[in-house]
């Protein structure tokens, strides 16, 4: 982990993001001078060598520039970029998804690992526990050879159970053991929560833009969707959720409100509340995606909307995939009131999980500092996200805007509207280098000019480059 | 292992099955006088300790009984106990599935630790390689930290498919690596074969009786079945399944030919063969169970469906569960010309399977001696069948009647007309013995006085005293 070291270290990269802050913010502009080493050194009480540190850094980045004998500047190109507002063009209509061919196409390409993986939401290796987690995987398989080669409940192994409930508090939820249905990561959870609300045919609200493997299984389930637009500043407008309730008979919704994926939002706390509140008036059930909940750039984890819930009519669908190891596949699902059918469609799915995974993740749980490990995660993806943010604002073409997100790991970019982002997606493959087209986050064709990056990897040169080149791309069309 | 030990200890077992198996099949009939050992030490050309040995263990198991100074005689209160006819009583007709409560109950006892199992079909954990794979997975783990706890393909891990794929030759498959998925089970593969295939209100072909778990899914997916009898001495007749699919609609069909749970049947290659031609006549798909396939107690593993497939709508699904370890979830689906849309099933299921398990069981193919372990738990799955079923004959009531099936791990009891198998299921989980009612295989009740009883633990006073009071409660009745 790179910010483990002595705490030296960790001080200039703090002074490096609270400038970098300042400067995105558009508090400090292009050609503004930065104070002296001496002057910020007595303001931050900070050694000199430090501030040093991190001005070199800035300077890497191509936010500032030193000018003999004149000190630092903002650099004369640095542009602030903003943020793409709310598609208020979006059509409120129910409608078959149709875009499974071209989201199978993206789809490979997340998964092709001779791409640069700007297309991959997760967190790199180098900031996952994957060493430690494999010295536990083994010492769980050598204390239980058994008991992790036969099959788990189907409710899933109790030690993880009750470890998730515990933690279920962090995020104002108060879930029992007995209330959670261990599942292969959370699109089983939401796959199972979808296959006991809904039959073919039925409406589901849905945000704008949405994940587009939800998109898929909205599809393939045969389920019409209707979309309310996230605002990439403030996620979902309970307003529109009691409009739409109104007028439509929806069956469930799938609300994503901590960090959305693709556009990042934040839907705030009183939001959560209120459309809780608005949907249980309407007795319309409610699942929950709250996979990046734990990657908050904030001082507090936003809530979940399940902690709002007093009737039961929200499923919490979560997993470990963004935050201890993608490839062990744990995940879980609250489904409340829904339990009973929730456990029969995992049956009859695939039994129930895989057992050596759960024990190890549980055991991870109880013998290791997870928070400990989580600060150090959103400290890196922040730091990451920041970086990627100031290279597109650097490098794409002028009326270029990007997402600022509080939390997760994606960012969602506006492209001028006459370039098309599937074009650039197809370029950027070609020259090695893995994105996704906006296009594929809706059933409707209004985000042709977008494309979602990911900042999970480690900030490099070669992420840089690639960031630089699909500019480049860009500009070109 | 039992049965790894010296040659002359392997002996005496197999004088022991030879001379069972013919009391079994009415050679020998009760009264009749055994051979004297040093008669059988010559005709066998084994030592006379060897034949000793051989008839103390058919004596402990109450097949025969030594007079004194007269030698071995066939125990007078054995009966040779006759096999379960076809149900020819069953209506021909497309029905709903709504045995679903029942379902869960039985499922739940299954899962249940402190019942004795007869109710589990897996072989117990003694008779897996379960510490073998312990080490591998801790060495797989150890080798490959990073990708072990990284995605796997949607396909599944590559290494894992190539052998599965070259060991498809066996059962007269030609399967690739490219064509195969790696599902969560084979449960999973039939999950991903029929969401494929159907929706909601389509009619699938069913054998009847069925596995449980199969006619849950139907229900639980909205489909309708249609019940083909299954005889349980020789499996599905083409014939009938000729007619039926002239007659109904047929979107698909479920099939097992290898040891058919819950009745054992084996459908000759011959009747296979002949039923693949005529669904591919009439483009009907069929979905294949083959997760017994392997523990045949014959001299050749019987044939699939897939092996006889020309035109790629045989759907194979099959695992490891059974032969390796049910808790690593392993199987597979080999769909034919479905694989495009199976794969994008699976993708909005779970996305990808586990990614260590996949990898343990690869290298535990590449690594070890797999056909040895199989020969090996085939010999004691065959044992372990013959002991149950010998004791069925000896405990049960007048009229019991119980199938003698070719390979497999349940025997099917068809009771008295008058025994209630459900009431049978209550009584005996009240008094810590697990087993399945048999009611619970079939949409239509006409399993009423059936139980299914699974012989995959290790014979033990333990199971034997379980049956025997089983039998003394189906008495009662």
């Amino acid at each position: 982990m790179r910010f483990s070291g002595a705490d030296s270290q960790y001080r200039y990269k703090k002074v490096e993001q609270e400038l970098s802050k300042h400067i995105d913010a558009g508090d400090l502009v292009p050609g503004d001078k930065l104070p002296s080493l001496r002057q910020m050194s007595s303001t931050l009480q900070v050694s000199i060598s430090t501030i040093s540190h991190a001005y070199e850094e800035l300077e890497k980045r191509g936010l500032i520039e030193s000018r003999p004998r004149s000190g630092y500047f903002v650099r004369s190109e640095f542009r602030r970029i903003p943020t793409p507002e709310i598609k208020i063009t979006q059509k409120i209509e129910p409608r078959a998804v149709t875009k499974n061919k071209l989201i199978q196409t993206a789809l490979e390409t997340v998964g092709n690992k001779d791409l640069l993986p700007l297309g991959v939401v997760c967190p790199c290796n180098e900031l996952l526990p994957t060493r430690q987690l494999a010295k536990i995987m083994c010492s769980v398989i050598r204390d239980n050879p058994m008991e992790t080669a036969g099959y788990e409940m189907i409710h899933g192994n109790l030690d993880l159970r009750r470890h998730i409930a515990f933690r279920s508090v962090d995020c104002g939820s108060n879930i029992t053991a007995d209330e959670l249905l261990i599942t292969t990561g959370a699109m089983e959870a939401l796959y199972i929560s979808l296959r006991t609300l809904t039959r073919p045919g039925d409406l589901v609200l849905i945000q704008s833009p949405s994940y587009y493997c939800f998109l898929q299984l909205v599809e393939n389930l045969g389920l019409r969707a209707i979309e309310i637009p996230s605002c990439p500043d403030k996620g979902i407008n309970p307003d529109r959720v009691a409009e739409i309730t109104k007028t439509f008979d929806i069956k469930a919704c799938i609300f994503s409100a901590n960090f959305n994926n693709p556009d990042g939002s934040l839907t705030s706390d009183r939001r959560k509340q209120e459309i809780v509140k608005i949907l249980a008036q309407n007795r319309i059930p409610l699942v929950e995606d709250d996979v990046y909940g734990d990657i908050y750039f904030g001082d507090s984890r936003p809530r979940t909307f399940k902690s709002y819930d007093r009737d039961g009519r929200v499923l919490l669908c979560s997993s470990f995939s963004k935050t201890i190891a993608p490839g062990y596949r744990v995940g879980w699902l609250a489904p409340g009131r829904y339990l009973e059918k929730a456990l029969e469609i995992k049956a009859t799915t695939n039994v129930s999980c895989v057992a050596p995974t759960q024990m190890a993740i549980a055991r991870y749980l109880r013998d290791t500092f997870y928070d400990k490990h989580l600060k150090k995660l959103r400290f890196a993806m922040k730091e990451q996200m920041n970086k990627m943010r100031t290279e597109i604002g650097l490098s794409f073409p002028e009326g270029t805007k990007v997402t600022n997100p509080k939390g997760g790991s994606v960012l969602w970019v506006e492209l001028p509207e006459n370039i098309d982002g599937v074009e650039l997606f197809f370029k950027a493959r070609e020259e090695g280098i893995g994105i996704v087209p906006g296009i594929v986050f809706s059933p409707q064709d209004v985000f042709s000019n977008y494309i979602r990056l990911s900042s999970g990897s480690l900030w490099s040169a070669e992420i840089q480059t690639g960031v630089r080149r699909l500019a480049e791309l860009a500009a070109g069309l």
